[in-house]
């Protein structure tokens, strides 16, 4: 059965671990199209990992099934779930690597604590508990090749979620970073993250920035207008990326090595006037 | 449609830029083959882009849609282009990446300026102007994504060319590099590329060089034969590369770090005698 | 014909060899599905590159075929190989890569001086001297596209392994690290591998771990029990890892980097009690 399956994880590309999992779902699954999203998330970096799924998914069709191995507990009790929207199906361990999945689906944000009546509505998520489905023996290091990849080859082939174990109702998540707003009216933002030009990427979205009199200051450099385009300046610009983020470039250069920021740092726009 | 796309982008696989191209492409063409050629070109080298591309398209088979965004005035008025030789079909930004396609698709070398007719015989080109075929929203950072991403898939579903926009008469390319002939008879050619086992290949082809008393210079270093296997000398040792290159070389080494030596640098063949 | 071709190499990414294997490929059989084991294997590391291939294609379904070019030889007399397992073919230089394969398929290891009546049972491996198969001109420098690829895809379009050349009755191996027991009992066993998480994969196999009274040493640190997974300390610890290799490592972090230790360096494990 042809089927759209993409891999996030952070196994490099060094070793053997990516390739042992694909051999596994193309060994249940021959026609399955494979697609690599990223294996590069630094080790452990779930945050980072649910950042850069949260950029791609949305570009894949109907169907799709997304596999998001970044996975610190592997072998503990943490849960490993399969979560169904209305367009994609994702299959992950349960530490937050799907938030932005959640937090995409709910049109007031995902906050578990909040929504005792369980997950936004047209979602479906299930724990995967039924060892039918694995590749025995389980080690308990590797999950991705012994339980996830042959759960997702399942899917693919339209075994019914349901299937592979209970249905949950709610899930984990972290909070998603958002600006806030300061006293003085100026919204404080942060790094979210630096691409491989050295653009860096603030979770503030476009829908934030004051339509008059932009003004952005991020370690110590102002910027006083929002640019289209790189080329439209030989220094430090702003302007929308690709996803609706604010970001901060620099024409053929990289504005992270220049600004030297990191993930987290604070980035401000003064209150429009 | 069964169709092959190759890639080759300075995305880097970190973040989720190409999976973002690709999950577009298989969202119209679900039967497309997708080919990375590379994703590691330096950020904005289109040269380096260029050159890649060149080593790799002619082993493609006939029909092969190379898709090739190394991009870095994304945005702005540069024009977007599909170029289509009697073998494959190239779609770019028009910024030279496509130099040595139009170089050798040419007997006598492409120079716009002396081509007042057009393009080289057998060879067409379009400018992509028509938005019916791309991706809406259209960012202003990610054309790859947006433009390029849906304008391949489309061309891998046999859409006539012309519909992506007006037939165009040239193109703009660099000039490829050349040795040169210095007045005492020597060749002077330079560093082309260094390849990741540090092999250095050089703009000198096999054809220019001497056939007797074969001897070439390079950081102060001297060759003096040729040779044809990395593993017949413990030394430096200079051999044609599987592209037709000369190349220096280094058994199980680097080259490129013990000569210290950077693209552009110089390399001399004496004049035979 | 669809069929699985794998390619493990140290060709890197950055380069269009790998892509140009592909292109030569996907021309003779455009229904091939090709799966990347690794190309980022250290220039010229034959152990490794033999290590890595070990630990992955066991998981791909019967009748894959593995294409494994790590050949620092290319272009001199060293011989190009197919080996056919009952499982899988495996098409290489032959030097060393594939030790582990005829290891595994050995059931008291492969030693070819040992072995008077040639390759374990079941196995089959024949010498790739045909050039009707090739892509010619053959380059001396670049076997894997002008040789392997265009043999492999042959090959998975379904001629005969009989055509590519004649049968053989042994191949080269190199000795496949193994622990030793020391004259106080204690087994000493080497580095093998460190992968991208910094995880310290050693030649000590499950079955020769003693039951009673774990004590391991490593660098100058000693670890006392014996982990099943990742998270259950936070300090080093040592498991069993997901190929039945004894494994030290450090939850979310490098053990690696911490132990500053390299590839052969000595792990002893005290006799059990």
């Amino acid at each position: 059965m042809e089927r759209i399956i993409t891999l996030t994880t952070d196994f490099g590309t060094e070793d053997a671990y990516v390739a042992a999992m694909k051999g596994t779902i193309l060994g249940i699954n021959p026609r399955a199209t494979l697609v690599d999203i990223s294996h590069s998330i630094e080790p452990q970096n779930i945050a980072q990992g649910a950042f850069v799924l949260s950029t791609a998914y949305s570009y894949f069709p109907d169907g799709t099934i997304h596999m998001v191995i970044i996975d610190p507990e592997v072998g503990s009790q943490r849960r490993s779930i399969i979560v169904k929207t209305p367009k994609s199906i994702f299959v992950a361990p349960d530490n937050g690597v799907l938030s932005y999945i959640l937090y995409h689906a709910s049109p007031i944000g995902y906050h578990p604590e909040a929504q005792p009546k369980g997950l936004p509505p047209g979602l479906l998520a299930f724990e995967i508990t039924n060892p039918i489905f694995w590749h025995h023996p389980v080690s308990s290091t590797f999950h991705g090749r012994d339980i996830f990849a042959p759960v997702v080859a399942h899917i693919s082939l339209g075994v019914p979620l349901e299937e592979f174990g209970k249905a949950i109702s709610s899930i984990n998540v972290f909070p998603i970073p958002q600006p806030q707003v300061a006293e003085s009216g100026d919204l404080i933002g942060h790094v979210l993250h630096i691409d491989r030009f050295g653009n860096i990427i603030t979770d503030i979205q476009r829908e934030s920035i004051p339509l008059s009199k932009f003004r952005l200051e991020i370690a110590g450099q102002r910027i006083d207008s929002l640019s289209s385009a790189y080329d439209q300046a030989n220094r430090l610009l702003a302007l929308i990326d690709s996803s609706g983020y604010l970001e901060i470039a620099l024409k053929n250069s990289s504005a992270a090595h220049l600004l030297d920021v990191k993930i987290g740092d604070e980035v401000r726009i003064r209150k429009g006037q």
